[in-house]
């Protein structure tokens, strides 16, 4: 048996929220259904945002309703403020993700708060989660943890500076975001080290984009430093804003290939999501469906997950 | 000035090879111009193979005739047997590759030999090299050493017997190539590590396809054991014969930008390799083009080749 790595499909939430059409809700729940049968079963359902701003979350809370019924998922959810927790808190969420921004200026442009201000807010979330009767996991996830199109560069202080007040700020868990896809294998191993030597296993998450198409190298170097927790979307949904028609999340299916052909023990059925992006089709006509491993076929080689 | 790593571009080798069209030759001769520009010294610009089974290399005497001309180019060819690499050295190739399957069913499939029949091939074309006045490299390249869509698996020990003996048949250097893309990056360190053990420095370059969308993973894998050399393809051309419509070789301006972000000198221009696939996009029309920097533009944080 091998070591067991955590995939989180985010494609319900990040991916979603940048295509062009909005996926029905009851598609939503039945491609929900569709990646927990292949074994996904954490799962980043949708954010709650403003339905002005982003029209494809604004079901989001009948999604976490309906996605309780789902036995063995973990509901992960994300939310920009106090509020977007509280209707998290109150839809039955398992976890609440709170997105911070490392770099000042896309801090500003997202929240119309600076990076420490909005650690306040993860701080105010944490006291209120606290204070419920019902326990929720607070993570939280550093936006432009490898760069960003507003500021470029992302200095590594900035990041471990971010991190460790999140920490302190009592969250369960700290993931670092590559939100454009601009870092490179060298940088994910130097951040991770020196995140972790800061707040150790509280970082316990990467997000990464495949925006360059280094999203799996960058896994990998994560993967070398320790990390044992990846977001990723089921046929790499989800672009990139700052360059239309760039790739998006890295890809569930080539992920897990990864991981499984490298030994890791994911408990994801290649088959299984392959029939979950039949679900995703047909719930989004049109959109670009990309990955690699669904086009080659699965090798002789593999070993399938039990 | 970060370390150097060669990257030696094959897409006028392996990718036209698979191509459905046939590019013209004066074509080719202008993309390969246009790849030297872009700061690609080594490119493998054809195969002596017969132009029966692979009609798109029918021209590759001529190619090389005219890449002489070229200042400052390494003029690399392939060719299966004596007979091609006595018209690789006819023709003025500086180097000349020999595939020798790992596994012997896909030996015999492509050479109707066995693999340790075809290191005695190897064996006299070095012999026969030796002994002419102008010399050629002869470069041994290991195809299937990670997988092999007709045998599955391929033992480590065998590609460190064959990658021995190939040594010992007195190759410069030895090429471990991902032939149909079933590798991981654990198994590339491993193999890797395994071969250098026997055989050292002559194991001196790896051939990737990125058929499972692994290719740049195991690329750093590689570069993680000291490999400085890597194959790869504009535009990732090449697809996979037992895949129809699978990614191909690794995309040369992703692998580059991985490099170079990394803080590797490859001496490589990124937007001279986007003009060299304006070359191409004429030269092939529709044949499908990948990569990801492309798509995304190169971001202000990238550190621009010299």
């Amino acid at each position: 048996m091998g070591e067991k790595v955590r995939v989180c499909e985010v494609g319900p939430r990040d991916g979603l929220q940048m295509a062009e059409a909005i996926m029905p809700t009851e598609v939503k729940i039945e491609w929900i259904r569709s990646l927990v049968a292949a074994g996904l079963h954490e799962i980043e359902v949708g954010s709650f945002v403003p339905p002005k701003l982003i029209p494809q979350m604004a079901d989001t809370g009948e999604v976490v309703r309906a996605s309780r019924d789902i036995a063995g998922l973990t509901i992960v959810t994300l939310a920009p403020n106090l509020k977007g927790a509280q209707r998290a808190h109150e839809s039955g969420a398992d976890v609440v993700i709170i997105p911070v921004s490392v770099s000042e200026g896309h801090s500003r442009a997202n929240t119309n708060k600076g990076s420490l201000q909005q650690v306040e807010e993860v701080r105010a979330i944490v006291e209120w989660v606290k204070a419920q009767e019902r326990p929720m996991k607070v993570d939280a996830g550093c936006a432009t943890a490898f760069g960003c199109s507003i500021e470029g560069a992302v200095p590594q202080e900035r990041v471990v500076m971010v991190a460790a007040a999140l920490a302190q700020a009592g969250v369960d868990g700290v993931v670092l975001a590559d939100t454009v896809g601009y870092g490179n294998p060298a940088q994910v191993r130097a951040v991770i080290r020196a995140v972790h030597q800061e707040i150790g296993p509280v970082l316990n998450r990467l997000h990464l984009h495949d925006t360059m198409g280094l999203g799996l190298a960058n896994a990998l170097a994560g993967l070398e430093e320790g990390i044992r927790c990846f977001d990723s979307a089921l046929a790499g949904l989800g672009g990139c804003p700052f360059a239309p028609g760039a790739s998006g999340n890295i890809v569930t299916e080539d992920l897990v290939f990864m991981l499984e052909s490298m030994g890791f023990e994911t408990g994801i059925d290649l088959d299984g999501l392959f029939r979950a992006r039949e679900v995703l089709k047909r719930g989004l006509p049109g959109a670009a469906l990309l990955g690699n491993v669904n086009k080659a076929g699965i090798p002789r080689t593999y070993r399938q997950a039990a």
